[in-house]
């Protein structure tokens, strides 16, 4: 498949329009490889490892939730360097879909959603509120375990999730208005916790994006390289 | 004492002069109440049960680390215009010290380095680095528990450590510099987690930070108000 | 009467759209207090003095054209301490409108027209525009006297007005080319006035705001508390 | 003489240096004509009047203290146009002294306390202040009368003052601290009068700055033109 | 005709809309002179010579394609002195047409894709392209001569030009999508000769515009001041 | 050599220190490629043709004057992502010297200086000023030909310079004020050209810099790539 015609399809997947201000020149074809595509992978993060692994695939085609290339550059040197270079010598191309992808249909959040059997959902601002049946132990190890909990929980039956970074204080308020008992997502800061109108599931970041790539993978056929950081919890 | 003495005996302890900008006109004496001063309350922050013992405690004066009038305010409503409400009607003053109480001699990351038997420690821009004789789990132990880790600690002879939020990719770097095997502080970011150059310890920021505020109030006679985030969690 | 229905009133009275930009944040509820709202006391300014009154007569809401909050604020100390305690002590309730009531109907501006008898008035950018049959010694009476005059005026059948500060040199060309032969306002600079194409009659900001707020306290059962600027003129 | 040695002189007598940073590029010689300067004439502003009654005593430099090209322009029209064409077709050069002058020995505060007879005078920010034998009524009268006195004066034996738009709150917290009375400046805004610590008297722009041209011009033998705006005071 | 009726007639010629946003203030009636126009010059720039020349031609109009108050200024001194002591001594006014004039129909760029006998021409965000009949060495003769060609041109059958400074990188893009061959411009710079996708001929800014003015004088009956630049090449 | 040796001697040679504030972070490594240097290529600009070359003299690093990395960029594709492949599969080092090798002695300036035999030279803000012996068709000749002259040169005994795009009017003024006759430079615009106090010599940016590329390529033993773009003049 030529390359114009992989990148419609992708903007049909996530369409650029729903991406938030600041992504703006940061998601798309970010490296320009070959223009020829037939084997693609898939990954959260453009690791080295992950590179590497695309390219022992002999991969025309990377696609990631976040850019390697997030603050503008004008010079190439030490890891990027590093990473660019597997990059371009191999011809592969880069795609990256970001806020755009979080808020797709079938995108980060509904995969979250999935992955944790909510139902009747209804969107946030960024993220959605739903019915849980799980409890947070069971939430836990849907999500591989090492989450931290502010607060008290005291039941669970509605949850508001939001994949990435999403502890923000007006989406807290939201999803309180809306209902939320619990509110999961990765990246609790201090202050946030301090305020907060509900108590929170704080997961890593990887678990909660991680599945909508790899439910991605799957259904297009391409391979899916798992790396994620080594985490580990002591209560 | 007069609130003028109080405050000339403050900033002999922590020097406004050592604060960063972003800390102008937020540290100090940031509510004004009564004249004479004889009993005195501390704090982490001023949070709405922090308050409402120091008013039981019938303090003239609340000495905290974190400003609750952080963002510039034209109204009064909410949880601030409660929390002012309980502060002026009893015409407490509020004292703020934050960075600069960060980088002064017996400050935030003294006290942690001590309370973690830390020896020849050197400053970094923000925290210090030193000799450490613990494990991550003994560590863990002196923190309260409830601590990350990420990536793979092989070994913790030299222990970079910054109370708050310091995993900044230039701060990581400097400790790495510096020879530091392990770099502890809070509010990881996932983006900074991937390309760190060396293994870091996640505590919550009230573990790092409270010790200091102890220690200070122990040593002035002043009656230290404990009030940690209610945190769990699930490995 | 719920805070929220009263707000809800006073929206329609005075609604926030109307109001410049510059106003944002800075009308409205700007001091929170008890929910039930019985007792309401209406001035121009929040002064000291008026809020002390406004407790005597035990009300639950004060309403005023000027924001004592106007320069965000990171701290509440001297002057501003003083008056928050005495408002958050009292539970009262502070409601501010500012730009939004100079443009309203039977706003600032539709008060003072109706004091000074205009007749067939039409709207400024800021302001009217109307039909006099007062001098300008009869003007000032009805405004108090201490009034100064910048220019020769031989007539005065036109007269434009803009309450608050308005001397501005857009607005007096506007004026010019209506038809206006003088032009009414507050807090003239000499920059202005030496370029100014028409005369102009420098009031009180206080004598051209306060007649709007007594006559919605009257039209409304609220109890107006006057407090004027000492003001003395030698000619 | 050269122009050039004339503005040596007037560098002299007001020193660029002395400026507000606001002044850049606005005071100096705002107009260029004649480079041979015989005759000079002076006024507080370039006012059509006043540049007509120049080129009828044939100057070849006018002194003023504003400078009429204030707002930066891209195009000369209208009242603008109009005076610019009376100097350049004079070949009149336009030299505008501001900032500096209000700062310079015998400027425009040393001139106003020398006729308000001020003794012991000392530096405010802006200004000075000094102790007064004279009446507010005395005071009225040296200044040429339609004064407003806002507060209430019970003495006023320490008098500060600040020639032009000086009602600035730090600067009046400033001549409170210092034992000021009352502080006399002009263009009272009403947020700052209420506010105010100390009373204030409320003179014209004009007749505060006035007086130091017009000695400028007796002490250099130029050519003083008076033009004062209309102004007349109904109590 | 009057000066108000004049200028209604130039808004249809070049309507100010089509002006790019930085001409803003700098278009229109730029100097004021008398209001009654009944002679017309026209130049391409309102230089020291060709205001010389149309005040010998006793003109009350002189309309030009850039103006001489760029820069916005708060003094007139130096060249821009005499130039607008020239104009304003003779009330002579001065009109600009820039942006909105390169855009215009028989503007700018129509005018030059007519003496270059351009055919079927489409526009582009600046300038146009069409079929060319002419070889770069007669393009060079019908301009005057003096003109530069970067890179190779085999073949010159669709040219591309934009009146003015135009060597744009993505205007060159833009014209090498649509067929261009060439592309016809002034002021090229280094850094878009490297990476230009197209051989680019570069000429005069003057010998680019002036054939819009002249044209337009001649249909207007004005009297066209021609004043190139004085400019030689050596090969 | 190590890198670190390599740029350490070439700080010598352009200290960073002397660059425009506008070179930060565009100047030093710019692409980082092998740890051993030993095979040098020296240019002007990193031009597809140029990296091809070095590539195949088995450069390990390139030396040259403009960055292609000069827009910061959040995505590698189109010419860019051609040339950064060529670079870093080749593992070759880019190292760019800018402003401050035209201010470094032996640096651009200097070159040119010594190419057109100017003597006495003293310096500019920007460039030098010395004597000359050569006409303007010597230097045209000495400068590959292609140049243009802007106005009438009588005389050409002062010639100042600027290598790059130097026809800054306060350069032009600096140079006049000094007595030069003549100016050289690059990238003449026609507003400059209009109103510059002396005749200008525009001559092509690359033949203006190159020859200081080319001699510090002489001196170190390095191998000079010449890839001057394609320029030819019809008079």
């Amino acid at each position: 498949m030529h390359v114009r015609a992989f990148i419609g399809e992708m903007e049909k997947i996530a369409p650029p329009d729903l991406a938030e201000d600041y992504d703006a020149g940061k998601i798309g074809l970010v490296v320009e490889g070959k223009t020829d595509i037939s084997r693609v992978c898939c990954a959260l993060d453009a690791t080295p490892r992950v590179v590497r692994q695309a390219v022992l695939a002999s991969a025309d085609m990377l696609v990631v939730h976040h850019t390697p290339l997030w603050t503008p550059l004008t010079a190439l040197t030490g890891r990027v360097a590093g990473l660019m270079r597997a990059l371009l010598s191999a011809e592969m191309n880069l795609y990256v879909m970001h806020t755009n992808f979080d808020r797709a249909e079938e995108g980060v959040n509904d995969a979250l959603a999935e992955l944790l059997s909510l139902e009747d959902t209804e969107p946030l601002a960024l993220g959605c509120i739903g019915t849980c049946t799980l409890s947070p132990a069971e939430i836990s190890k849907r999500l591989g375990g090492n989450v931290r909990i502010w607060g008290k929980i005291t039941t669970c039956s509605r949850l508001a999730l939001a994949g990435g970074s999403g502890f923000d204080p007006s989406l807290l308020d939201e999803a309180y208005v809306k209902g939320a008992d619990v509110f999961l997502s990765a990246e609790m800061k201090h202050s946030v916790a301090r305020s907060s109108p509900l108590p929170c599931i704080e997961a890593s970041h990887y678990c909660l994006e991680a599945p909508a790539m790899q439910r991605l993978a799957i259904k297009k056929g391409w391979q899916y390289i798992d790396d994620p950081p080594l985490l580990q919890t002591i209560p």
